[in-house]
């Protein structure tokens, strides 16, 4: 059996001896451990794996945690037990390789998630939602429904018991009030290195300006358009002999491998977000 | 006897054919030729390389290209003979890590210029100068100097009849009185994967954003702060685990490699201009 | 209507302005030219795309071009219409990132290829094939029936009029009874930046060598394993934390995109291949 | 004060939370802390950094730590003061830009050692010595005279007290008799991506292969030619127009980025050497 435990508080001395003490107390073998301090915001983070050779009660480990440790230290911690699967619901629009990319990634066992469904604003890609055998809600989205389409939305994501949800280019802006609900559990791939080109159209932004490279950049949604935290983001050259239809077409190979990344990175609890930042673990 | 021709104009058919037809018939083999067709702006241009047997008079070259070919196709056209050496005058302030990147390179003769000075806003990097026995200029600039100042550029580039200049790392912005004189011939490099991060403290910028990526971008300078055309961009992947010092670390290698790329296009004339971007032949 | 010369053969004066004369005299409009000289071998080649306004009957203009030019010259050419979908097969084992990609790309109309069939030694990957609505052929390959399984393919191959084939991590070595009847029309996928690591296990003798950089190349099947000419290559970092396991899971995203890449070169008629290496046109 | 910790022994349970303790019983704050286990060897790596309000002894520390913590956990083990700056000799050839790009470090505080010296088997690059203000001895190799020239060279750096070597492009094959003296302290720089073009010529190897990346390998010089442990590798992309002389030029940029990287984490004490491998701490 094998928990890992997150944790983030102000930085103070002897935090790593006191987690590491008490896993250890707790008859835990550490097998990985990261820590990070960010000296500017004096904030301690840390992820730690430890492996029990005996069943462990989870809730009893979460409540001496708790007394022990958590308290002491006014830590923001979580405990996963290893083979969980969060549910994942994917939002999509017309393009398909992110969704492709994600469901190939699912159906060979590499994205360990239970996808629930797939929800679109258009009816374009329910055939590929049918050759995995997901069930496709078309919920579509016009100025008049965009509130009876979120509550269309936020009573699927309950009843489905969703724990994140993944916009693999879905070309709509998510409300304050389905955020709300989903605080750093909605992870978005914009189409350029952010923070250059947010918003409409960043290939042709990119196109006009004239760069030498393009990017992709997958961040967790906040209020403000484009600018959560972000958790991964990769580049390639471009040159002036691309057109903005080869910006678009290079960018594709970007966008699906960094959404893809950054989903993975999400699920295998890698993440922790803070100032509107994250702590990726390796 | 090697010519180097640059050539943009409104495409049109029939302009490849000419100009090879132009070069063969004066006795030139071509040894590299490329082009390139801006569709949406509608512009041709083409970079070919033409070795010549024998002596060739380049007055009568160009005159006879001029006359046959230029005006016909309302062309903008340069023709350079190998060899010869571009004057680059160097501008600093305080950073040594470009300055020696591109000396370095001058001494070791893989940088084909002439540097008749460096001239800098401070004295600090004077032995440097001395280093590598080139005239180094203390020209300081403050609020009620700058007019001076620039008149004392000014007249040092021309007395040495400077070709283009390069700030490698020069903390002062252009007047446009001096980028009027240089047009697109003034290199920049800025600290940033623009237009990501334009203007002061970009690091700072990027950290503060939480960026996993970060750049430097040479350009040449324009009125516009930062937004010159781009001739040459990189990027190397940074983690929270990064402060702002390690970006400033990991940033200085970027900004010598990109910033000594440019300088090299631009002195191999691999750079044409337009539309405020750049094509940059291989 | 639009057609796409590719050309080579040694190199002499007048190739470029012969041909560009040639094709604008056929009333052809060339919208993309680009060539090479490779110095040493003393070879020419190019590349060059060109409109024609009005319907052209492709065999005549072959025909010319054979007389006219070809002969002069000894070149080896090759005249391709636009819109012509090549027929690919693809061959695969057990791992289906790669197909799941060929097939994405495809699907969407971003590969521009038919597929009669896909191949394999496995039944594993059938109901990708299903989920694709593409014939997958079950041909399983031992010791004693390998020669019966390539009797099998030739068939197969022949039958349904494949133009090339990829090995989307097919497991097996292809014969050269195979080979020789699709000479540079095989592409594979090696999960190393060959020459390094040729051979099995790869990624195993990386994790032994303690490499901190780890790639994929793809290269056309010749008799030589891994030996072929490299059409593609891409890397990416790891470090002492990654685990055989981790450098197979980051080798996946990198091996499928650069063999889609590679595909799509082949596919747009962006390669040519001499003294066992490549032009790759841009 | 600040101390840096690296350790590496068997991997068993206990080792974090009793290192940490003993750390904080001393009275250290913990700044930094990486861990990794190589699961294949069974073998435990840690890098710890503490900082000590009040002044410390070094001897008693170490005393302290190897009797109560190295002697039970059977610890390879190495503390470090913050501060003190290693010796390090530099041995070149006739290639300058791996010694200039040092050098320019060291010039500028960037680089925090003491260059005793610069030896070299030719007199060409005295002059940069010069520049630097730096002895330069010219010992000369040849076959006959390479027992002589090594004495000499052992005798140069144990009378400067030389604590590693550089070779920054040195292109002489060094003796077991000095890499026994100098275990895991001499580091090279190859110019491929190892293990690919181990040996001579690698970049004309790389042409005649057609690949489509080059790169640059810095390592830690064994017995075995070009094939100790990897510190640091970095690679870029080429293509058929590049000729061999391309392929040099953008490799020197490589050669001394990466040899640089190498020697700053050589300098940080953040690199651990075991199954001929690296354990390369961030």
């Amino acid at each position: 059996m094998e928990l890992t435990l997150l944790i983030h508080c102000t930085d103070q001395p002897g935090i790593i001896s006191s987690v590491t003490h008490f896993v250890q107390s707790k008859g835990g073998n550490i097998v990985y451990l990261d820590q990070h301090v960010d000296k500017e915001a004096g904030v301690f983070f840390m992820r730690l794996t430890s492996e029990f050779e005996h069943a462990l009660s989870l809730a009893d480990f979460k409540k001496a945690f708790d007394t022990n440790l958590a308290k002491q230290y006014e830590m923001s911690w979580d405990i996963h037990m290893d083979g969980q699967k969060p549910k994942m619901a994917l939002f999509v629009s017309k393009y398909n390789h992110c969704l492709y990319d994600l469901l190939s990634r699912y159906n060979s066992g590499e994205l360990l998630v239970d996808i629930p469904f797939i929800l679109s604003n258009h009816p374009d890609l329910e055939y590929i939602a049918d050759q995995f055998q997901i069930p496709y809600y078309h919920v579509p989205v016009s100025k008049d429904t965009k509130k009876k389409a979120e509550r269309k939305q936020l009573d699927l994501l309950e009843e489905h018991g969703v724990d994140f949800i993944v916009l693999a280019r879905y070309m709509q802006i998510i409300s304050p009030e389905v955020i709300d609900v989903f605080p750093q559990k909605i992870i978005n791939i914009h189409h350029s290195f952010l923070p250059a080109f947010a918003g409409a159209k960043p290939y042709h932004a990119a196109f006009e300006r004239g760069v030498k490279i393009i990017g992709a950049t997958s961040h967790y949604v906040t209020a403000e358009l484009d600018a959560g935290p972000i958790i991964e983001q990769d580049v390639t050259t471009v040159s002036h002999s691309h057109s903005i239809k080869d910006f678009i077409a290079k960018g594709r190979d970007l966008e699906k491998i960094v959404l893809s990344r950054a989903v993975q990175l999400h699920v295998e609890r890698k993440t922790i977000v803070y100032n509107n930042k994250t702590v990726i673990f390796s």
